[in-house]
């Protein structure tokens, strides 16, 4: 045992692929580039790989820090790094930024080469069966030809699901956190809020706001506050706020009353200052989409017989975005199927954020499954 | 036993206030007008009063229809008229369109005496103490000393409790459905995201939006989005919706891919095109602020010790917005001041709408108490 420690400064790179990808949708992408990290070693037999999965706002940068801004840690830097639950001295770990994002793979943000111009609205929709697409070709390029574990939470957990469904073969342990096989129609319909606030932001200039030199801020604001009250739990937002005044008591403003107010509203600026607005669209479009039963009329059993892989799955008791009986049809689809699945509900009171906080059950589990993991 | 029938045909009623009203936010209305519907008779005793309060975004018209608008029939239509729950062969009721509104009585869209200009957002903060006071006006103008009930559902079950509250002694019955006795953080959420899609609205004006001859639709839109989600339970909107598509298979597109997107757009829509904007904002700060424990260090027993009346709360199972737990909280305060309450948990599967749907056990519970009344 060691002290949990930081895998420290890391450098993210680039790769580009020069064959088209051909996307869900019908369109396709004629090139492309993804931006990734990479902590730890590979292995000689290249079998430490595990590639990490991100959710609707991360990002390739899961843990460590730039030599220029050493308090911006990686996404998931409370799970990765020597000594952590998925230990860099065993694994090499990958983070990749998905395609149709905004922190340096190929997004709206990118230029179009057949127009010369940025793609805006223009980016071909994506889905989550895509971006596995686009990161087997990842791996291809480093020579993983089976990843150890493909981990994810929340939109993360449906790429998990999805590489053991595309690739079975490449995956040896699938690792879904927080998750769901297909969303709710009240899951799409907060997306779908999200999405309206944008589209009808008078900034959004149908997508192609870069060439206005504006930002659709208020829609993304909007959005990124509906998003932040899904990701808590009704009594963690109690706990953490409650009826907190301010003032100490009401001043009757729409200025800041009560605490959550200022919570939501710092959160939607942060996210507004930074995130772009088409890669938001896309991806809330890529969770409304993703649904492998689909095509088996419904039956996800049936969807995942494919799946050969050794299974974690993982929810909270309190999240109500992806609630555990939302993990548990993924388990018993996956029973089913008599596949080697390990189930734990873990009681945290921080709803679906939990998947990226301390909860020390939660590492706990992480950390004896990955120990598990022959290399 | 008749079979339940219309009150028929209604016309809405007037009534002025020259004497200025003190509002707890500290301003004063210096006269105000409210609009008002009566259904049945008042008795010689004028012992048979029922007060029916409205919700967010309800309004005086409770039953019956207007000559020229056959199918435009009052939000509880259902509920109250001859041989209806609310039976008014039995009861005088009264529906009030509460100040702040924007159905005729004395809010935003009215001209402001002092600028010959309609108040805007320089109308007042109102409060749910406020709409009772004004509505006790409004008693005394009609000569009801005391009523038989106070009924309300969500924000009206609050204007019912504050009525047991304000004038314990003119209350017989609190009738409290699908309420709280305050907001939780994320109630309190839900309508700060409402309130920024409107107030960021660029038609919004600074709530001068009148003079500029728009109206921030957009917003407004959003905002009945994001309610419509909190008034429907999951479930109900999986069995309603699910994840139907519009075109059978996904296009790939930001029109209506599934039959939830659809939904929530015509009903933002449809709301947009007659709800004001400022009224809504007013009416979620009622909401926000309503806490008559506050006074009272958070103890709600305390709080309550002042009511007199006869109470039924009633909740239901499904209804996420204001739980059962909540109604709950209401009934245990009142039962430590020894007051005489009976509770009902609906099993539903609508979730808070549940209270304006027709659910027979909802109904049958609501005949049987009001049958039980004394006039």
């Amino acid at each position: 045992m060691i002290q949990p420690q930081s895998v420290g400064v890391v450098v993210p790179q680039r790769a580009h692929f020069a064959e088209p990808l051909q996307l869900r949708s019908g369109g396709t992408l004629p090139e492309y580039e993804l931006v990734y990290e990479t902590y730890g070693e590979l292995n000689a037999d290249r079998s430490n790989a595990v590639l990490v999965c991100h959710a609707l706002s991360g990002s390739h940068h899961v843990a460590g820090h730039y030599a220029d801004a050493p308090n911006n840690s990686g996404w998931w830097d409370n799970l990765v790094g020597p000594g952590k639950p998925l230990d860099t001295r065993k694994f090499f770990v990958i983070g990749v930024n998905n395609l149709g994002g905004c922190h340096g793979s190929t997004g709206p943000i990118s230029i179009n080469p057949a127009t010369g111009q940025p793609w805006g609205a223009d980016f071909p929709f994506v889905t989550v069966e895509d971006w596995v697409a686009a990161q087997a070709r990842l791996a291809d390029r480093l020579g993983i030809a089976r990843f150890a574990a493909i981990v994810g939470g929340s939109l993360g957990g449906m790429q998990a699901l999805s590489w053991s469904l595309q690739y079975p073969e490449r995956v040896a342990n699938a690792v879904v956190i927080a998750s769901a096989p297909k969303l709710t129609a009240q899951n799409i319909a907060f997306n779908e809020v999200a999405r309206q606030a944008i589209l009808s932001d008078p900034e959004f200039h149908g997508g192609h706001y870069y060439a206005h030199g504006v930002v659709p801020t208020r829609g993304l604001k909007l959005a990124r506050m509906v998003g932040h009250i899904t990701y808590l739990s009704d009594d963690a937002m109690g706990d953490k706020f409650g009826r907190s005044l301010r003032h100490g008591k009401a001043i009757y403003s729409y200025d800041v009353e009560f605490e959550i107010e200022s919570y939501l509203r710092y959160q939607g600026d942060k996210f507004a200052g930074f995130f772009d607005a088409n890669t938001y669209l896309l991806a809330t479009k890529a969770l409304d989409y993703f649904d492998p039963a689909f095509e088996h009329g419904g039956n996800l059993p049936a969807a995942l017989a494919r799946a050969t892989a050794d299974f974690l799955v993982v929810s909270f008791s309190t999240d109500w975005r992806f609630s555990p009986a939302r993990s548990r049809e993924i388990v018993y689809a996956l029973l089913h199927n008599q596949r080697n699945v390990s189930y734990a509900e873990i009681e945290s009171d921080a709803g679906h954020d939990s998947f990226l906080l301390d909860e020390a059950q939660y590492h706990a589990l992480l950390t004896a499954y990955f120990d598990r993991i022959k290399v």
